[in-house]
């Protein structure tokens, strides 16, 4: 997707947001959010949809999300104590996989900061390995109420 | 202090509270915040006070905090997404240094999870060793406003 | 680049090399490296090659390196006590730009278990903006030495 | 024990040693480890001996061990990227229990930078408590293979 479309994300191009704390050692040497922290947070809103919204119980479900690609676009910098809007959509929801967009915005501003996507095959528990039958019912079910359809692009 | 005694904290043995949200990372292979995590949170509150409430500002302030002593008593697990209080207040306030203790609970529920102590020794930002003055007039006033007497306790 | 070329990386393919132990905490509930953690893996393996090989000093070069675009494939997991190697190459060096490449191997073995890219732009410290005469002569003679031409790829 | 003791700790004190490299991400604002850092550290030393020597096996193992009680001194900094060398023995080696001592050192320096402990409780996987019998026959072999006798502190 082109950059300027992504840069210009705003609240409501999104489905499901939380609010997050950022944290001390989130800075790093250069005093603003550490690059790699933005992935633990794309982690964080995701899984709390899969596990609030689409049945996940980490520890004991059969099926499990292994993420076989992330990437993101920096566009500003945050700084602790910001706290942060963790934005999030599905933009495609395959058999087994599924593509996140996550949107972080800092609080009380409209300027979208990053933009990140990431894919979760999910595979079962024990093989690792997707099943003939795809992702399980109500991973399905939850994950498309938060699609957003090409055409609203 | 007696382990019962910290055992039996509430949030109301303590002056500032912040609610943080829990991250999937923090939690470990036993599924439960690692140990390590809670220090994390205590820098993130105790450094939230410090630049809300007595004008630290890390990047230029001319005296910062060094950590010299930290410790942590474990009561019972925080799972993630739990959204975590960090209550914090202050049990001593010497010239340069202060003693930290910090109450960590799960929302909407009761018992303390853990609590912790750190000690802090402003110093000089260059030489990274107290000043004769002690610490700076405005973190001796903010953190003074959460002292706990010893009578109290 | 295709997908199928990078999960044949070898060590060969790059021109740094650093090893690394993994930590208890990078595991998540998965038993396996958190994809966030590669990340702070490729910081680690870039920063150390600015410090030690293009003269950048952190708390006071007049230019400092920001992310603005990261991504990582994964193709096999990784699992804690692994040593890993982080293999390093500048894929691009533009004016104020550098694009690293990093393979992240299991000591021991063949197979790369995840490659990823990202970009730094080096500004001025102060205004945070690149300089009319692009990153300091240090980090290009630096940065220099570990390019793969494209015609090795 | 005594503060002056603890700094007084050399290399030979210990029973066993890794080497880790420190990351970008562990330097915070004031340009050394965070104080958190060292519990992460403490975490993989102890783990990796626990998965090498005595036969643990997070993921399956019937016991694993909950972390109750950690406190650390911390007497000069660290800086990534320093190395260090995290050298590990047990104080006290209990009938569940286990309290471990971790000195952190840099690489080519004889001074002790932190020293911290804690306290392991061993329990059943499921129930988390710890079982009549105590700590399993394993774990306790590989752990009395590093206790110090007090008669030599």
């Amino acid at each position: 997707m082109a950059l300027n479309a992504l840069k210009a994300r705003k609240r409501s191009d999104y489905k499901f947001v939380l609010e997050y704390r950022t944290r001390w050692s989130d800075n790093d040497m250069y005093h603003h959010l550490n690059n790699s922290v933005y992935y633990f947070l794309f982690d964080s809103v995701v899984n709390t949809y899969l596990i609030k919204h689409c049945s996940l119980h980490p520890p004991t479900s059969s099926q499990i999300g292994l993420v076989v690609h992330s990437h993101c676009d920096y566009f500003g910098p945050i700084e602790f104590p910001d706290i942060v809007d963790l934005a999030l959509r599905v933009n495609k929801l395959g058999k087994s996989s599924v593509t996140y967009e996550i949107g972080v915005f800092v609080q009380g501003q409209e300027q979208v900061r990053a933009v990140g996507e990431f894919v979760h095959v999910f595979v079962d528990r024990k093989s690792r390995k997707p099943t003939k039958e795809g992702m399980a019912e109500e991973l399905k079910m939850g994950l498309t109420e938060i699609v957003v359809e090409r055409t609203r692009l």
